[in-house]
């Protein structure tokens, strides 16, 4: 087995014509159909052979110098003027959701070779399943599950006793502990580490003491876990991410977090010990949550809030601290309306004082 | 040798009877003194094998529905109802605490195979301590001083010249860069980078020209550095973590950063370059620290607060820019109260002036 | 060739006299020229063969107490006392510039051994440059082209296709996948990702649904990126990182980002998809920037500002949501004393009313 590495890279595969786009898109086509293109690119740096799109009059301008040989249009930009233009266009209502309908057409996902690589390294009792591919140095510890179909990519870890479902994707230089629990189609990004110890101390002795972590950590079926995000185990609960949620980069799960189904978490965003979270739930970039607090189904958290209090069902909050949008964006709007008229206030109270 | 991979993951060991468990905390048992016990879990999660804990009046609805085998719980929630309840329960002053005691009983630490795995790569010059355990791949430079029973994770890599003291756990994955000087009974977990170069450049000559970095990474006994976290190396001076102080996962520790003793500094929290943090400070999650500041022994600072000048001993800080709690409060709370009164004001300072 | 584990480590050279000192920054020599000094070392820590520096007033009890052999000082704090004071003073008009212009004489880089360590995996096809370090356990995928002189720390990953100029420096347990390509002596520092996929899904049947990335991941020339920082691949235009633009540690950047030349993000910054940032930009601490927008060049933004709209060139923004500084400060300021005043504010309001 050679040692290819690689990250869910798409590669190119076949060009496409106008036409053939026009139609797989249910578009109208216009100038010559048979212009062919084998990439997808920004308008400003697309080529003659490169497909790209305009979504937005603010790119008016990038797509008057467009070298794009193909572009998708809305309807309602298809009266743009470009000079020299793009020598066909497609218009269509929605521009990008096309865009994502001709890319399978355009790419396809790079082959991963199934086996295990000689330099991996699996420990006794591993019971692991059928056409996997594991990857360079990877090293799999005692007692771990896998199933059928599962990626290990170079220089991941698996600790003993593991436990990983079909179809899922560790890319390079991951660690999952033996604490951890994979459900099916889970992706884990290049160096995410999944249930190490969490963050747990009594001050005795003079001295802060670590609390014996024993809870596992849940990962259930789809979910996507971002580059060097961290997600620990429980201490005496367990962590659990539910089905379907998705998390991005740089972001961290504290101990005996419980995440519900089909959640967004964004960069960089950080959930303290103990606090549960609904389905469906939204917290954008950046946005900390206390622990032991709860959020309900659907709700949205604002980039950067800082949430101390439970967040009601199907709420937006944001802010610090954390209240309702509505509320937080009048704070914020009279705060700076304060500011221009303090001098004149403080003039107000001491004459009727 | 094998290739073992694991976290410091508890195992558990032996079941306890009810009856052994009000003995061991000093409780008061009701219910079959002889129902086992295998494993500790939370009320909503438990099985009939099962240890769970009841703390708090928040979780008298899990509680009455747990299918735990026994129940650590409060005198003053000792009198709520389950159907059908627990077989057994041990009533308590500190539910929480009598579970910690209990911990040591039930689990105990994963042994680590002692050795130095036959794919791990020692440099000229090393010299390692006895009872060793050094994981597969991991990679130990030149000039390497590790002490008596360390342990080094599989795939670390620790820099030439790079000192470790007794007792030491490096998780999987970690870096440990040459400037770098650990204590004894350091705990790094998997994927902190220790003793990298700092953020330093000096504007010349129309670019950005690295300060070179000769300070060291200092971090002394039973400090511990979560998952992913990153400290700096000094430029001229030292970093320096003090004894004790526990770092959470993905924090950010600048160059010449000296920290004291025992502090706690929860995740995602950064401190920029050159400041000083006094003993027994507490850091709360996502907190940032200006550099070239100074925190007095035992301070704490709330989560997100940003702290942009010295904070005096002993004080609580919060907001941002950060200033006492007790005004920030304040002026949070005016601020919500103002955007109420924003109309009635301006009308006001209309009809006056 | 050994399997030594290095950061770009400087490593102490020869002596220096406070006599060379003196000629080497043209300064005023007071005390013994025959001094000898082999490091560098903060005021508080030096020993007698250590050069230390005095820039600030704030640190001269420290100077009062040292032990250094030689001290650097300004002119304006050359009066002050020391018992028994340094061996050695040298006074210039700029302490810390001398001290970084001394550097070079006392501290070599590290060399790093050239060749192909034994243990490293290289793909098919790879056309890799002359005089390479590539380190233990590094792995190369398919079709990687490498400039000259480039130096694979140890453990790292290269996804198939990727390419990467001359000079460039991986250091240990780094990943750059297939989409990405490198310019001439760029650094990435331990742990940082480069050309992992972006979060990015439409909601479709119930779930979440990874839009396919395929734009590359662009780091021209000189850029650096810190430990652990990660750099997602474009979905379908590129991210780009420009020339000379130097990242700090767990900082990230969304999918099709672009960042002009020189500028500097420093700790924990996190930039959303898409958004597009121009030349010579600082983004200081922990400041978020939302997906979509532009930074002019030359803008400041202060640490943990919020950023939601966009900024114009050569202006300086803080807060949440961030505005130009000057209002920041004006509205935060009118928040605190707000709270003084509520009070009788609200007794007037009744009153009047």
């Amino acid at each position: 087995m050679s040692s290819a590495a690689t990250s869910g890279t798409e590669q190119a595969i076949a060009p496409l014509t106008a036409a053939a786009i026009a139609e797989l898109v249910g578009g109208r086509l216009e100038g010559s159909g048979d212009t062919e293109v084998r990439r997808v690119a920004a308008l400003d740096r697309a080529e003659a052979g490169d497909l790209s799109f305009l979504a937005s009059r603010q790119y008016a301008l990038q797509y008057a110098r467009t070298r794009a040989g193909v572009v998708l249009l809305s309807t309602e930009l298809a009266g743009l003027k470009a000079q020299p233009g793009p020598a066909a266009r497609v218009v269509v209502d929605e521009p990008h959701a096309a865009l994502l309908r001709l890319l399978p057409h355009l790419y396809r996902e790079a082959a991963r070779p199934v086996g295990i690589h000689e330099t991996a390294r699996i420990g006794r009792g591993a019971r692991i399943g059928e056409a996997l591919a594991i990857g360079a140095y990877a090293v799999i510890g005692e007692d771990v599950v896998i199933g059928d179909r599962t990626w290990i990519g170079e220089h991941c870890v698996i600790g003993s006793g593991a436990v990983l479902g079909s179809d899922v994707r560790l890319h390079a230089g991951s660690t999952v502990y033996g604490p951890a629990r994979l459900g099916d189609r889970v992706i884990i990004q290049t160096g995410a580490r999944i249930g190490s110890d969490g963050f747990g101390y009594t001050f005795e002795g003079g001295e802060h003491r670590r609390i014996p972590h024993v809870g596992r950590c849940i990962v259930e079926d789809d979910v996507e876990v971002g580059a060097n995000s961290t997600i620990d185990r429980g201490s005496v609960d367990d962590t659990v991410i539910g089905a379907g949620t998705k998390i991005d980069n740089l972001v961290q799960i504290g101990h005996n977090v419980r995440i519900g189904r089909l959640c967004l978490l964004m960069s960089q965003v950080g959930v303290a010990g103990s606090t549960r979270i609904g389905d469906g739930v939204v917290l954008a970039g950046q946005a900390g949550l206390a622990g032991h607090i709860s959020i309900g189904d659907g709700a949205r958290i604002a980039a950067q809030s800082g949430v101390f209090g439970d967040v009601p069902a199907g709420e937006t909050w944001s802010g610090y601290p954390a209240r309702p949008h509505r509320e937080a964006l009048r704070a914020s709007a009279a705060t700076f309306k304060l500011a221009g008229m303090m001098r004149r206030l403080e003039r107000l109270l001491t004459e009727r004082e």
